[in-house]
C-alpha cells in the first residue's frame, strides 16, 4: 500500500511542506488535519505510558504537552527495543544561517532526550547540498553555515561516544549506494506527487530526496554499523522531526523493502512558531520571526517585546477584565516548549488567563528564560573546540 | 542562445539517444540527419588540414576517414592549443559487461592517439552509478565491470603520467560541488526535452546528467588543476565521443557560463555497426551483435561468418557478376575502423566491389586482423596489475 498522498492541494487551504509553512489565512496550523493528510498516528496517552515503562522515566515534557504529537511506527520501536534489538536515532539539519534560533532546538533536544534515554547511536545530517540548491547561497557560504550550526548542536550535549555528525558534501560517497537505489526505486511522478515540485524547477531539488532517505538505512554508516553483520537488515531508526519533513519518510518508507530494509519510524513535532504567530513557524531566512541562540539579552527582550504577538488585553484594564486568550499568546506557547516545571506553567497559564498577570509580566519570564537558556548555551559553545568538531564529523567506531 | 532541441521525435524516423540508437525502418543511421538536429558541424577538410598542421602529423584515419565526422568548437581548441593555454580531454564509458568489444575501442583509441598528439591530460570517467540505474545490475557487479574495463582501456597504452581514470561511486563527491552548480541551473523541463524522460521513469535517470556533465570542468579536478591557478577558468576541455553522447553536452554547454566555465568542445564518432547491420551499434548487452576483445579466434571465426551482414552476391556467381554493395557490407565496413593502410583498403574495396574478391575472403581478411588486434590486446592486458590499475585510479598530480 502507498503511503505518498500529495502534500500540497489546490484549495486555499494550508500548506505545509518541507520547504513552507503556512496556516490557512487566518488560522493556525491544523495539525489534525496533518495527521489525517499524511496518515500519521497521534501519540496516545496509552503510547505515552508505554514510553515511560520502557524507559523507566517520566516522558519528555515535549510529549507530555503534545510538541511532539504524532508518529509512525513508535510503538515497534517499543518492542524492537524492549526484544534487545539494535536501532539508532537519524536527524538533521538544513544550515541556512549562522546561528541556530530556538525552533531548531525543539528535534535536537528531544533527540538527546531519546539518545539518554535508550542509549542508541545518532546521526545527524548537515544538507548543505539541499540549502544550496533551494537558497540563494553559494556552496562556500553553505559550508560556513555548516559548521557553525554544528557547533551549536554539539552544544546541546550529544554524547560523542554516539553521535556522528555528517555533511553532504563531504560524506556524499558513503550514502552514494543507497541514494542510486532508492533513485532506482523513486519515480518522476511520485516525486512529484509526493513534493510537489514543478517543471521550471531545478532537476537538483528532484533529486535531492533519495539523499535525505539513504541515512535511514545502517548500511549507509558502515563505521557504525559492520556491513558483516548478520542483523544488519533487521536494525531500524526512528527520525525525530518536525512533521514538514514526514514527506521525504513516506517516500522512503514505500520503497525500504523493495532494497532490502526495514522502514524508518518517526516521531513528529509541532513547529516553533514565529513570534508573529501560530500560522507559521520560526524561519532562519527571516531574521525578526526568530530568536536566535547568538543574540545578545538587549536582542531577546526587544524582540520578545516588539514582536511576540499577545494574546493579552490591549490595556491594563481589559487584560484585567478579560484576561488573556492563551491560544494564539506566542509568548505562552513559547513557555509551553521551555519552562520545564508543569505546576509554574499552570500558574502562569492561570494567573495570565484570568487577567492577574499583566502581558509584561509574562514577556518578562520569557525574556529571563530565554535568555538563561541563551547563556548557559554559549558557554557550552565555547568549548566546543575545532577538534571536538573534528571528531563528531570523523568517520569512526562509536561506542553503544 | 539555447542549444537544447529535443532529441527524439514522435515520427517514425530514426532515434538516437544515448541508450538507444535506432535507425529508420530499413535504413542506416543518417549523421547529416544527426548534425542538423543536434545542431553541430561537420569536420571540413579545411579542419582537418589545420589538425594536421597544428600536430605535425598526418591525420587519424578516423578523421581521414570521416569516421570522427562532427564537432563543437574543435577550431577554438586548436586556436587555444596553438596559443599555449592548458585544455584536457574528457571521455568515458558505461561498465554495462566484463569486457570491451570493438565498439568500445572507437572513442579510447581516438583518445589515444588525441593526448599522444597534443600531450594533454586525460580524465576518464567510469559510469557505474549510470548502469546500475538503467541496466538490471546490482551495484557490486557494476563494481565488478568497471575494474575489468579499466584494465582494457588502461592495455589500450594511454600514458599513467598524464591518465585519471575515476569511477562514479568512488569519486562522486569530488563532483558533487560541480554536480550541485550544474543541477541548480538546469530545470526538470529542460531535462525531458533533451533526454525524453518519462513520468514513470526512475528518478535515478533525471539526476544522472549533471553526473556525466560535471567533469567537463577542471575543478572536478584540484589535484591535476590547481584551485588557485588563476587561470582555472580558462581550461578547456574537449570531449571525443559517439554522437549519441552529445545531449550531455548540449546540455554542459547551455550552463557553463553560469557556473563560471569554458563550453566543453566535442568531437563526435560515428557508431561502431553492430555485426547485423547499419541501423544500429555493436551493444554490450547484446553478445551476438558485437565482438568483445575478450574472444576467442574461434569465437571471433564463428561471429564474423555467421552474423556480419554481406553486401556481397548470394553465390559464387551472382558475387563475380554484380560485386558487393559496400555500402551495407558490415565486414568491409569494419576494416575501414581497423585497416590503417589506405592502399591496402582501397585494393580491398576495388575487389570486393567489382567481383573480384569473394565474401569469404574479405571475411578471412577482417577475422585475422581481429584476431590480432585480440591476440596484441590480451598480451598488453596481461600485463596490467592491479596495482597499475589502483595507481590510474589514484587521485594523485599529474604530468604534462
Amino acid at each position: 500500500m502507498t503511503e505518498t498522498t500529495p502534500t500540497t492541494n489546490e484549495t486555499k487551504e494550508q500548506v505545509i511542506t518541507p520547504w513552507e509553512v503556512e496556516a490557512a489565512p487566518g488560522g493556525s496550523v491544523d495539525y489534525m488535519k496533518l495527521v489525517d493528510q499524511f496518515g500519521s498516528t497521534v501519540i496516545s496517552e496509552e503510547l505515552i505510558a508505554r514510553f515511560e515503562k520502557v524507559t523507566g522515566k517520566r516522558a519528555h515534557h515535549f510529549l507530555r504537552r503534545g510538541i511532539f504529537f504524532s508518529h509512525r511506527d513508535l510503538k515497534e520501536i517499543l518492542d524492537h527495543h524492549e526484544s534487545g534489538k539494535k536501532w539508532f536515532l537519524y536527524t538533521g539539519r538544513g544550515p541556512s544561517s549562522g546561528s541556530l534560533h530556538f525552533g531548531h532546538l525543539l528535534p535536537f533536544t528531544f533527540t538527546k532526550y531519546l539518545q539518554d534515554a535508550f542509549n542508541v547511536p545518532l546521526v545527524v545530517q548537515m544538507t548543505n547540498d539541499e540549502k544550496f540548491l533551494w537558497k540563494d547561497m553559494t556552496l562556500e557560504e553553505s559550508i560556513k553555515f555548516t559548521h557553525n550550526n554544528v557547533k551549536d548542536i554539539i552544544a546541546l550535549g550529544f554524547d560523542i561516544q554516539k553521535t556522528f555528525i555528517f555533511s553532504n558534501l563531504e560524506y556524499i560517497h558513503h550514502l552514494y549506494p543507497n541514494v542510486l537505489k532508492i533513485a532506482r526505486c523513486v519515480n518522476l511522478n511520485q516525486i512529484q506527487n509526493i513534493f510537489g515540485f514543478k517543471e521550471s524547477d531545478a532537476i537538483g531539488k528532484f533529486t535531492f530526496p533519495p539523499v535525505q532517505a539513504a541515512p535511514c538505512f545502517p548500511d549507509s554508516f558502515p563505521h557504525i554499523f559492520p556491513l558483516n553483520d548478520p542483523e544488519i537488515k533487521n536494525i531500524r531508526c526512528l527520525i525525530p522531526c518536525a512533521i514538514d519533513q514526514d514527506p521525504y519518510f513516506r517516500m522512503t518508507r514505500d520503497i525500504a523493502h523493495r532494497i532490502g530494509h526495514q522502514k524508518p519510524a518517526l516521531i513528529h513535532s509541532k513547529f516553533f512558531p514565529a513570534l508573529q504567530g501560530h500560522n507559521t513557524k520560526m524561519s532562519a531566512s527571516d531574521t525578526n520571526s526568530a530568536v536566535y541562540l547568538s543574540d545578545t539579552p538587549d536582542q531577546v527582550k526587544d524582540k520578545i517585546k516588539k514582536h511576540a504577538f499577545s494574546g493579552g488585553g490591549a490595556t491594563k484594564e481589559e487584560q484585567e477584565k478579560n484576561g488573556a486568550d492563551l491560544s494564539v499568546d506566542i509568548t505562552y506557547e513559547y513557555l509551553t516548549f521551555m519552562l520545564e516545571d508543569d505546576e509554574q506553567l499552570k500558574d502562569i497559564a492561570h494567573r495570565y488567563s484570568t487577567g492577574k498577570m499583566m502581558t509584561g509580566e509574562i514577556k518578562q519570564i520569557l525574556i529571563d528564560l530565554m535568555n538563561k537558556i541563551i547563556i548557559r548555551h554559549k558557554e557550552a559553545r565555547a568549548k566546543i573546540t575545532d577538534e571536538v568538531l573534528s571528531t563528531f564529523m570523523s568517520i569512526r567506531k562509536l561506542n553503544f
